[in-house]
C-alpha cells in the first residue's frame, strides 16, 4: 500500500535511506530449491554501485550484500530471503545545505509536503541508491529464470542525441561481453566510444545529460503476463517507470508505431524450421494481448538528465523564501551506465513473478 | 493475481467477454456518502461505445449500464458498486471463420497457448469492449476526485503523421467543449479536421493508422504517488499500457527529455503571485520522485494502429498451417478517437486510488 | 481493502444488498479447463435458500444463479467467472420501522456510525444474504478440488446444548447423504430428531437458538497452508469467523486442547500399511506449522443465536431516545442448518486458494 | 502470497530462522510524524524474550532490536522501517538429533514435504522465535493506537484445567502493573500462585502444559473492521490462530454463545450518562457486524501444549522408519507466559491496519 513492495508472487520489500544504517530488501514468494550464487548477487552489485568510473560518481560504496535468511546449504527454502546492503560513505555533511532548501527537480519538495518530514541527507529515500536492493533481488530473480533458460540483457542504446544502432542480442553471453568491455555499458564499440567522450565534456562542463536504455528478453516461453490489467509489457513498464529518473518506456514498435498503418504493423504468422509458430516481424515487441508470444521482449526506457549538476541555480526554501543552490557531493553525469543492471533487474523480477502466476493458467 | 482487479484502495474489478452476456465492473472501496450521478456515468460510456461517427465501427451497442449494489437514495454507501452492461450486438457468426485461425496481432495465439481454450468469439476477454466497465468505473473516480477539484482531460495528439500543436487546456470545460466540437476527439479544430480526412481516406484503403492521446490533470494536490515502485507516474504508466492497443507512454519532458541537459531540464521552483510555490517550467510533468507536486500533470500514449484491416493477410491455423484471413465484422479504422474516454478513465482510477492513499501518509 | 474480496489466487469479490437488485460474485484466478456443472452449483445454492423448511425462515427466494462470464462450452476459460442472483422477495416494507431505529445485536447502528448512511431495508450489505454469492463461488472451488479428490463435508453437530456424537465421515457421500435425510442437516439421525424439536419449540416461543457446525476436510495432500501468518488454520479461522453469527473457531484439539498434556496430545507419527507417513492420533486437526499433514482437517465453527426474535426489546433510536422495537420479517430461529453449505463454502475457498498457492512451493 | 506478510495499510513483514543469523520485519505504510520510543519497543520484547523464569525455557537471548530506517529524529517518516534482532545463542548442535527426524506435533514434516528441503536446526522459520519480530512491529502499532488512547491489554486466563475469575481490565495501567507482577502473567494473584505451581510441576515431570491469553482492547472508536470478509474479529482470529500453538479463538459470548437464546444474547442498547449508545451486556464483544461498536473487544486464544517433551517418544524418519526422539534444547513447558505480549502485538496489528483502513470509510 505505501509503495515499498514489488511483485504478486515473487514479491519483494524494499527498505533504507541513502544516509541511514543500511538499505536492503525482503523477497518473499521465491520458490524453494533455487540454487543461489552469492558471487552472482554481488556481481550484479557491482555493475550498479557508484565509483565504478570516470564518467560515474565518485562515491565509494562496496555495496557488500549480506543474506540473513532463506538459503540453506546454497539452496533456498521457500522461506523469506532478506538481503542487507550496510550503508558506507555516508557524507552527511555533504548535505546540511539542502536542510531547509528544495533542490530542483528532487523529490525534496513533494517529500517535504507529503510527509511534513524528510531525511534530508541526500535524497533519504528518494535516492537512487535505493536500487542497489531492487539489483540483488532481480539477481535472484535472474537465477530463476536461467533454470527456465530465460535470458535479460540490456544496454545504453542512446546517451543524449548520440544513438547506438541495433546491435544482434541472440547470444546473451557475446552481448553482455560486448558491452562490458566499455564503461558507458554500450553493446556497440564505436557509439560507445563517442557516447564516453560526449559524457566527459558534459562532466566538465558541470552539466548532466540523459540517455535511453534498451532491453531484451530471449528465450520467453508463449504464455507469460495477464489479461486485462496485469498485460506483461504493463508491468514491464510499471517496473521501468518506477527507476529513479525515467521520463518514458515503449516496447515493439512503441511511439514510432502509432505512426504507422495496420497493414504494415500486422506481424505475420508462420511456422518456423524448428516446426513452431512465430512471427515474420517483431512489432508486437514479444507481446500480444499483454501475453508473450514467444518471439524476443524488446523494449526502451527513457532517462531525463541527472537533476544535481555542478553549476548555481535559483530555488526556494520551506518558507517559500528566493534562494540559491550549487550542487555538492559526488554525483553521475550521465545515469545510463548505472542503470542497466538496474533495468535488467526490474524486468527480471517481473518475469520470474509472471512465471510463477503462469502455473496456474490452467488446472 | 490473474489481472483483472486495478487500484489498492478504490479497486475495480472487471468481468465479461465481447460476446457473452454481459460485462461489468465492481468498484470496491468507494467511500461513502459521494453523490452518484447515473447520467454523468452513461454519458462518458457514450463517447466510447461504438457506432458514433463514420470514423469508429459501425456496430451498434447502446452501453447502457445498469447500477446493482452500493448506491442508495444517490448516495454510495460504503459497499461495492457493481454495474452491468449487457451485451447487445453480438453478430457471433462474424466470427466463425476464427475458430482455428489465428489473427495477425491479436491475442488469438496467446490466450490459445495459455488457457488451452480460448472464446473465439470477436476476442472474447481480450476486445476493447472490455474497456467499457473501466469507463463506466472512471466515472465515478471522476466524481470523487470533482468533489476535489481535481480534472482530468485528454484528446487526441497526433493520428498517423499529423500531430496537433499544444493546445490550452486550463479550463477543464472549455477544452472538452472544444473537442466534443469534432469527431475525432481533437481540441484543435485545425488539426482535426486534417484527421479525419486522414482516417477516412484509410478506412476506404480497408486500412487503419495509430496515433496518440495526450492527457492532463489538472488542480491535483502536492502529495499524490508513493514513493519507489507506486510512484504516480509509474501508476498511470501501468494503467495506460494496460489499454487494448497502448506501445508507449510518456510524460513530461518524456523521450525528448532523454536527449536533453540538467541545465535546461531543471525546473526551478519559485513563488508565484498566490504566495504557492511552483516551478517556471513542467519538464517533470507534474510529478517528482514519484510524487504529485501541484503542477499539471502531463502525460503522452502511443496506440499501434487497429489489428484488423479489411485486406487478406497470410497467417497459420492451431496446427501451424498456412491459411488466409481476411478482415470480417465491423472495427475500427483509428483506435484513438473512442480511447479519449478510455484514457480519462484509467487516470482518473489511478488518481482516485493514490488520493485515498495519500489520506493516511501523515497520522 | 474494503473487505469485499478474499482469497489469493482463486480471489471472490461478492456485491449486493439484500434489498437490492440483485447479489453476485465474481471469481478471478480460477485455472482454465476446469468443468462446471451449472447444476452442481445451484443444487448448492438450494441447501443454503431460505424457505426449505418448518425450521428455516418462511421467505421464499428461488436463488437461482446465472452465470454471466467465465466459461465457454462448459469449460472455464481462465477468465473472470461473474454469477448473478437476483433478489426476488423483497418486502422491504418489513424493514420500514427500522429506518431510525438500531435492531439489538445488528450491524445498524455500527454501519451507521462508519459510513453516516446505511441500506436500511433487511440489513443491506451486513444481511447473510451476501452469503449466497459465497456458496455459489464454493461450489465452484469444491469442482476444482474434487479433480484432486479432495472433499468438503460439514453437519450441524450441536443446537443450543443438545450434542451429536461423532459421526464417521470418512465417506463423504454417504455422510451428505445421511445428513440431507434430516432438515436440521445433522449426520446423526437419532440427534437430529431431538434438535429439530427443540428448534421447533424456540420458534413457537418466538426466540431463537445458537448451535455449531463441524466440518472435517477428507484427502488433503500434504503442504497445504503458507508459514507464518497465512496458516491453512488461520486462514480457515478467518474464513469462518468472516460468517454471519460466528462467535468462535477451533480446530484440532480446540479449546480442549489447552487443558491437555503435551505427552498426552502429541500425535505420534508412524507408518501405515499403505507405506505413508500418518499420525495415531489427531489432536492436531490435520494441520501442523499452519501446513496440512495429510490427515483429516477438523475444525467447528460456534454460531450464536439469531439477533431478530419475535418480541417486544428496548433500544434506542438514531437520535439515541428510547424506543421500543419487535421483530417483523420472516426469520429463522436457529441459523444453523442453512450454515452448513456456507461452512463448506469458505472452506472450499481457502482450500482451492491453498491448493493453487502451494504449487509455486517448490521451483 | 507465501505468507509472511500481514495488514493492508499498516502491512508487515517477517523473515528469518531461529538459527540463522538474523531475524527482523519491515513495516511498511506507518504513517509519517509517530514518535517512536525505542525503550518501549525493547521493554515489549523483553516480555516475550527467553529466559524471564524458572518457568519459561532457560535459553538467553537479549532479543537486542536495532531499527535501520524509516525513523529521523525520534519521528517516523512514511517510510519503510525495518528492525533487525540478531540472533545470539544458537546452540545448533542441540538440534543435529533432528535432522532426518520427525519431532511429534512439530512442522518438521510438514516442511520437509511442502518444500523438499528444510532448515533443520531448531525449528528455522517455523519457531516461535519468529513471533519477536512480531511483537516488535506490534509496538510501533501500540504506539499508533495510543495516540488515539486505544489500549490493548491481554493476560493468562487459564493453564491447563485452573482458570482466573474475570479481572476488572477498565485501566489498562492497574492491569498490566498487577499482571507483571508475577512471572505467570495472570493479573489474579491468588489463581497466579497456583498456576506457577502447576506450571513447574509440569516442567518437572518432563511434561508441557496449554493454556488460554484472554485479551481487551480499550477506548476503541465505533467503525473499526470492515463489513463481509475482514470483519474486525475475523482478522483478530486469523491474527490469533496465525500464532504457534494456538488451537481456538472465541471473541464475546464465544462457543458458550452458541448455547444461549437470542432473547438472552441481544446485547440491548441504552444511552450512558456521557450522552453516549452503548449496550447493556456485551455479548457481542465489542464487534457488531464485523465493525467495533464502542464497546470493549473481548477475546480468548486457545494455546495446545507445547510438543517438545523432555520425554522419549517414538516417531519415523524421513524414510518413514521407525525411531525414537527425546526433547533437547531448553524449550518452555507451559507458553501462554510468553504468548501475552504477542497476543497484544498482534491484536495491535490488526487495530492499527483497521484504524487506518477506517479513514477511508467515508468521502
Amino acid at each position: 500500500m505505501a509503495g515499498n513492495s514489488f511483485g504478486q508472487i515473487f514479491r519483494i520489500t524494499t527498505f533504507g535511506e541513502s544516509h541511514g544504517e543500511a538499505i536492503g530488501v525482503i523477497i518473499d514468494g521465491c520458490p524453494a530449491q533455487l540454487e543461489v550464487d552469492l558471487g552472482y548477487i554481488q556481481g550484479e552489485l557491482d555493475k550498479r554501485r557508484p565509483g565504478q568510473s570516470k564518467i560515474t560518481t565518485q562515491r565509494k560504496e562496496s555495496d557488500t550484500v549480506r543474506i540473513l535468511s532463506g538459503i540453506f546449504e546454497g539452496k533456498t527454502t521457500g522461506t523469506p530471503i532478506a538481503m542487507l546492503i550496510p550503508n558506507e560513505d555516508q557524507r552527511s555533511k555533504d548535505y546540511t545545505h539542502n536542510v531547509d532548501v528544495f533542490r530542483p527537480s528532487h523529490a525534496d519538495y513533494t517529500y517535504q509536503v507529503k510527509y511534513g518530514i524528510r531525511d534530508h541527507r541526500g535524497g533519504g529515500r528518494s535516492s537512487a541508491r535505493e536500487t542497489a536492493a531492487r539489483v540483488a533481488a532481480g539477481a535472484i530473480a535472474k537465477l530463476l529464470l536461467k533454470t527456465q533458460g530465460i535470458e535479460i540483457v540490456a544496454h545504453v542504446s542512446s546517451v543524449g542525441k548520440i544513438n547506438a544502432p541495433n546491435v544482434d542480442y541472440s547470444n546473451a553471453q557475446v552481448f553482455i561481453e560486448e558491452r562490458e568491455k566499455n564503461i558507458v555499458r554500450c553493446a556497440d564499440p564505436a557509439t560507445a566510444e563517442e557516447m564516453i567522450a560526449h559524457i566527459d565534456s558534459i562532466r566538465k562542463q558541470g552539466d548532466t545529460v540523459g540517455g535511453k536504455v534498451s532491453c531484451y528478453i530471449i528465450n520467453c516461453p508463449v504464455g507469460l503476463g495477464e489479461p486485462v490489467f496485469d498485460k506483461l509489457h504493463a508491468d514491464l513498464g510499471k517496473a521501468m517507470l518506477s527507476i529513479n529518473a525515467v521520463h518514458g518506456f515503449e516496447y515493439g514498435s512503441g511511439f514510432a508505431g502509432s505512426e504507422m498503418r495496420g497493414s504494415e504493423h500486422n506481424d505475420i504468422f508462420e511456422k518456423n524450421a524448428a516446426g513452431d509458430i512465430e512471427t515474420q516481424t517483431n512489432f508486437s515487441g514479444g507481446v500480444q494481448g499483454g501475453i508473450s508470444n514467444g518471439m524476443p521482449i524488446e523494449f526502451k526506457v527513457a532517462f531525463k538528465p541527472v537533476a544535481t549538476i555542478m553549476q548555481s541555480q535559483p530555488t526556494v526554501d520551506s518558507a517559500g523564501n528566493t534562494a540559491e543552490i550549487s550542487g555538492k557531493g559526488r554525483h553521475d553525469p550521465c545515469v545510463v551506465p548505472r542503470a542497466v543492471p538496474i533495468v535488467e533487474a526490474m524486468a527480471a523480477l517481473v518475469l520470474a513473478d509472471h512465471w510463477l502466476r503462469n502455473r496456474n493458467s490452467i488446472l
